[in-house]
């Protein structure tokens, strides 16, 4: 008994001591997230004439702009307060699991990009509580990630990344977006 | 040998325990928090005929809004910049400790909820930085938590949640807010 | 004695790592940041006249401004979207590493203060990905921290401070930003 105690502390010292070295006390390194989640969100913009429809609107835009009608060009400068349905599947008429509540808007004049402030907002009996969201989204690439910068509930101190692709486009009105969600920081409260 | 072996077992268990401490990078389990603080802060909207008083003007509305009147219905679509005085008790009137400074927007069409972005402000003899809150805050629930995103000077690096309580709400002009800061992540830099 | 240390070693050990686990979790002390960067960042603001040039657009504003004056006093309530050209030195003619792409707002009518949501976002040789920023700016300071709440693709999880120091300001069309990144949370994905 001796000798294997004797051995282990020998054997295994260092080799801890060596990956204390190597790790410094800020530095994380991920296998893979310790939550994922898989939702799509709808988006339909108020044209003027959608009132009862319209899940978002233009409530800011530039000089230049207007509040029915996206902002030439490439909808720079429009800003965009959202309170849209998420479902499982791709289907909008689907039952709604929570709401995607929050604002985008557009922030490149020669190419569409925006910038996301957001939540995602459950209250059913998988999850409840908010997860929030912030970040760049170049739009235009087929899948793009953003911050998931901290969450509530069932969320709670929740950090990750969700990776965003749009499923679907139809003109300046619809959008519907396929949102992995990936938490790599979890927490308990005890 | 048995003494070096018994002086290397207990030199070496706080760096075996950091080693650990290590590699979990992304479960955390809290007890309770790091550091717990309590205030109110006041917002007086801004309403076309109180400019002296205002705290808080509508600088995005939708279409069918406008700058000096809350949008019907439930605020949808205004988007509010704020600069309001924390206080230590409930009266407006109290010496400020701080600002609350940010904005919020409304973001529901059937019932009162806004999204929140914002920082609280201290330059005192208690506190010196900023706390910065983002999030969804459904102001119709008694309480609800936003998130705690990070800080600045005192609050290097914080991280954690907020309670929120509307504390008194006048028409649309004037509310109180009673929050109570709960940080879960605290950081200092040696 | 020594069955003593023996016992000690297999009793305790599990005993410690568990409540270092339950206990510190949330407490972080940083020696220094994990990774650290300068930039410039250059913002030339639409004032009517010079769309061509322009990176940014008062998009919001109170009852009492416009969208191509700031308001008075103290530009308060204006909010503006920008998509501005990150330099290596103070050149605004440089070639531009990256874009600095979100928005700030005035949010104190006595003084000059902002608050910002943006990202740096890179996409060249030495960085791919982004880092996302949210705080209070209280810019007539000679430095003031904001927060890095979190980041893609290089900068994956990245949490931490940056320092600002407006480096130029000529009226109210042209500013210019000396930002210091400086990470203390880095994470790698394995």
């Amino acid at each position: 008994m001796y000798s294997f105690n004797s051995l282990f502390t020998i054997l295994c010292f260092p080799f801890l001591l060596l990956s204390i070295f190597a790790h410094e006390s800020y530095t994380h390194r991920a296998r893979g997230p310790c939550k994922e989640m898989v939702f799509y969100f709808h988006d339909i913009i108020y044209n003027g004439e959608n009132y009862k429809n319209a899940t978002s609107a233009i409530v800011g835009a530039p000089e230049w702009g207007n509040r029915t009608i996206m902002s030439s060009p490439n909808n720079f400068g429009d800003l965009i307060v959202f309170d849209d349905p998420i479902t499982i599947d791709n289907n909008l008429h689907s039952p709604s699991i929570g709401r995607a509540q929050g604002m985008y808007f557009y922030d490149q004049k020669d190419i569409f990009s925006s910038w996301l402030g957001f939540s995602f907002v459950f209250n059913n009996s998988d999850y409840k509580g908010s997860l929030n969201f912030a970040g760049h989204d170049p739009l235009m690439n087929k899948t793009r990630d953003i911050s998931i910068i901290g969450g509530t509930g069932d969320f709670f101190m929740a950090r990750g990344i969700a990776t965003l692709r749009t499923d679907a486009f139809e003109g300046s009105v619809y959008f519907r977006l396929h949102v992995h969600v990936k938490l790599y920081e979890c927490w308990k409260l005890l």
